[in-house]
């Protein structure tokens, strides 16, 4: 702790923020890979053990940093378990699903604008879609990235129309007729 | 031309940046469908036969007051002409096509910005894809709107991972090898 001017201790809630800083300017300054949770903990001045203590790793703290709204730790695994027979389904139903969530939705447009209009929070975004969705999928799916990446593109596509620029009658279209229309797309790059 | 306070009579450079200026305007007001020919025509102080002169119609008027740096006019029929068995293959190679040329990326990629930050923007570009994309191609293939909005869904999806987001290896791939890739799920949606 040094360089800290007063003596008092910090407590958790600052330690906390400390961290949360220094990685939003380590994240915008190095990209997601680049920036390490060391560097992070040197420039927040606390031990990196307190980092894991805090974020679990530096994914958990890149989610933190970001405010995404969803642990793509926790979703993720949602769409690759089960019958890989209704992967595709499980895919679609989980886009629309969570974007369906207005709170969520508000603060991924806010992330999908920073990464439209920024070019270092493009870097960030790009690093973390590879990182945290494409290769957690590939981990688990025996099937070459850009397939992966197909279907990652065919669901943000209908995001794009459907909440961003909502555009009809895709906008207001129940979700279990887009499941019916969507859903074998995904099955045919995931499980060809 | 009531109301110019110049007695001179403006030259055609003068009354098509005029009608361009009002044309912005009207259509960042009222939207695409909202703004008519005869009011940009009124606001402009010109006679709307003046507007069809330059611009063809309320369509070419957009597109050059938005610089759209391709009508749509031109290139939507290339995809919807030819044999149907290849519509799938037509729409991809178009899309990277026109997405691959570096002018055109940077001028869409600006609009597609405007897009996602300003809410008049966002009306203006979606009626633009419903009249101008979605509506014609419903004019030409016999099948409900969803089911192109979902082939457009496909390729923006595919533009904003592989040109905007940079993310790899999709940004990196091969046309051909993306032409196989994803003219199956075209194919599917607009000739079932």
């Amino acid at each position: 702790m040094a360089g800290r001017r007063s003596g008092r201790r910090p407590g958790p809630t600052e330690t906390r923020d400390a961290i949360l800083v220094a990685a939003r300017e380590l994240f915008a300054a190095k990209g997601y890979d680049g920036a390490s949770v060391r560097g992070i903990a040197r420039a927040a001045e606390v031990d990196p053990a307190l980092v894991h203590h805090f974020f679990k790793g530096k994914e958990g703290l890149f989610v933190a940093a970001m405010e995404f709204p969803v642990d793509p730790a926790e979703i993720v695994p949602l769409i690759f378990m089960g019958p890989p027979g209704e992967i595709g389904e499980r895919m679609v139903r989980t886009f629309l699903r969570v974007w369906g969530a207005p709170e969520f939705r508000d603060q991924m447009m806010a992330l999908l604008r920073s990464a439209m209009t920024n070019d270092q929070a493009t870097v960030v975004f790009r690093e973390f879609v590879s990182s945290a969705l494409v290769s957690r999928a590939a981990a688990t799916l025996d099937i070459p990235r850009v397939r992966i990446e197909a279907a990652v593109a065919q669901m943000v596509g209908i995001v794009m129309l459907r909440y961003v620029l909502r555009i009809e009658p895709l906008a207001s279209t129940p979700e279990e007729e887009l499941v019916e229309l969507i859903a074998p797309t995904i099955q045919r790059y995931l499980a060809p």
